[in-house]
């Protein structure tokens, strides 16, 4: 085990909005219990002054750094999270806190109703980027802290790190957006919504109701195939994969997969069908559709209160989360004279460019989280 | 009608390669007979040098201009074919062929294999942008010419024009190559696989042996959905759909249709699912995604011995066929000493430009024609 790493890491639960205390999501619905998996990495200080929450990705889950037993591979951002690293654990408390929707411990339509002691499936409330920050929001009272010293994460994790600026102003000293934007795009609905028909179409989803039977796997693959192009380049993917055939000399001019890239795709799906379930992929990428951090349309009145230092990242070659739609952002930020770092890094490697870019996006963080800890942590 | 239109206009249908003289085709595969649908407009000159033939993309057909006896729209480039027009009939002799492979009016996988008396379905051979050519050379005899003055089309079409220049060298005074590029990228194949797969997971494709039962029509419109978002470009999109609601003040926190682009990717694909084969679908994106002009990896010396002038244009927000791809193709071009005009017409309209941008593409092509008829047509 590398110094530098977190270790043995392991996955906790809080339950809250017990029956008759349910929780009001955006939608008006009410909802409880509401359990949500989550992970801490680090100490928490004795002002607690030093909490940084780390939102998620799409597919993802809580646990984002150290390993967990019997598992080889490390977290989803472990390049980024631990002692010494840009989210350093002997400076900050880490908290990574799964989403409402989801299907990797938190309650989500896979979750039993207890009402009926079967899985919600489609009866399970229609939840939003809103919802996700409210519930973390209960978790981190739950942990008896009152305010965030950084809210962090990238693609759906940078959209509830930017909520949580404008939800709770007065608990958000600073927020890293990364890979993100303000709200999403025609471009991101039409294609999600393709991801969404490919699992409605499935025969097997039943209308959502497959719990204990076949799984809409041929639907749920399909649209993660969908996710993994626009998570790529055309250049990451010239790079990666060009014309290269499957060990053949030659097409084999029928339908069988000829081309590298065919057999990656069906991998790369076929083993997410594995671990990921087709109602919350359809609850999730809604919840995604719906995000509009200005609701009424004025995003620069939507920045009007909000207290929060930023640094907003985002990617050359990223063409589902553009580097322009960032920059709409930020200049409704400096026009309500925040405080804003921002950098496009030069990458080839698409939206994916977020996992992958460790190094330049350890700088900016490390540097970040120094310059507003002197004040924030140390300063007091 | 417009004294700048065709008028009625009819398809006509060439069958060739009639047993035991069937065509070989790329693959090594025999096949015969074999129908092409094609139209022509204008007249063809004395000495038979004012022909120039039109390639259609892959879900379109021989119908390019003019209209069709009770259809009140016109054929897919009528902006550009016509007296007057870019393609100006009352100078050249426009033949515009539909493809092997297809589904309209040509043999293809939902045609009858005299064999069996049954549709070829899967048995059909697969065919490649070679054997498009091939057989429209062999229409191109049977309408007495033995040489084009321009092969021209957009995308699929652009292909085509470009193989003819490579494959019949002595045939071409001129390609036009529209939104096209000399091979498919590992992002076009990736796209298309998940067409390909969304048809093939539909239980009612059965194996393609779906003719005279229920079609495939949930697999085909998703791949159909997949492809408008790749005609169309980020830009187009926030521009057409935004986040505009249908009808709605709010959106329904459920899996119904809130936004209109959402709607629209519905009507586009359940209007195609009538006008489109499944099985066609599969032929003709496999033909595209074996696209590579420089089979040997050596583009520069592909054009070698072509001796074509070309005219390539491509659009700057077109991301299926980028820019970069065309220069890189020019760049192969001028190293053979070829004559070769070139512009990137800026636009928002993605890869749908094409079919859009016709003043834009009407100068160019007006111009680049006028400049070779003078050599090609009237000074001989």
């Amino acid at each position: 085990m590398n110094s530098n790493n977190l270790g043995l890491v392991e996955t906790q639960f809080f339950t809250f909005a017990h029956p008759p205390h349910e929780l009001t999501l955006e939608s008006g619905v009410k909802l409880g219990p509401i359990t949500l998996a989550y992970e801490t990495y680090g100490t928490l200080n004795k002002d607690k002054s030093n909490a940084i929450m780390i939102f998620h990705t799409l597919t993802s889950d809580a646990h984002a750094a150290g390993f967990q037993k019997d598992d080889p591979k490390p977290g989803w951002w472990d390049g980024m999270i631990g002692p010494g690293k840009a989210f350093d654990t002997n400076k900050y408390f880490l908290i990574s806190s799964n989403v409402i929707g989801s299907c990797k411990g938190s309650t989500g339509p896979a979750s039993i109703n207890p009402k009926t002691g079967k899985p919600f499936g489609l009866s399970f409330p229609v939840v939003t980027i809103a919802d996700m920050v409210l519930t973390q929001k209960k978790l981190l009272e739950h942990l008896g802290i009152s305010k965030l010293f950084c809210a962090a994460g990238g693609s759906m994790g940078g959209l509830q790190a930017l909520k949580w600026a404008v939800l709770y102003p007065e608990c958000v000293d600073s927020v890293i957006s990364i890979a993100a934007n303000h709200r999403h795009t025609a471009l991101q609905i039409a294609l999600h919504e393709v991801g969404r028909q490919a699992i409605m179409s499935d025969p097997d989803w039943q209308n959502g109701d497959y719990y204990g039977k076949s799984i809409p796997a041929r639907g749920l693959a399909l649209s993660r195939m969908i996710g993994h192009i626009t998570y790529m380049s055309d250049k990451s993917m010239d790079e990666k994969f060009g014309r290269k055939l499957i060990g053949k000399e030659r097409v084999g001019f029928d339908f069988s997969h000829d081309f590298e890239v065919e057999n990656y795709l069906k991998y790369r799906s076929d083993s997410f069908v594995k671990r990921f379930d087709a109602n919350s992929y359809l609850y999730l990428t809604k919840s995604l559709d719906y995000f509009d951090l200005a609701e009424d349309g004025d995003l620069t009145a939507t920045f009007k209160g909000v207290k929060a230092s930023f640094l907003v990242i985002s990617f050359s070659s990223d063409w589902l989360y553009p580097s322009y739609q960032s920059k709409e952002m930020i200049r409704a930020m400096k026009a309500n004279d925040l405080d804003v770092s921002d950098c496009e890094i030069n990458s080839s490697y698409g939206h994916d460019a977020f996992l992958i870019e460790i190094e330049g996006q350890s700088r900016l963080i490390s540097h970040f989280l120094n310059r507003l800890s002197k004040e924030k942590i140390y300063g007091k």
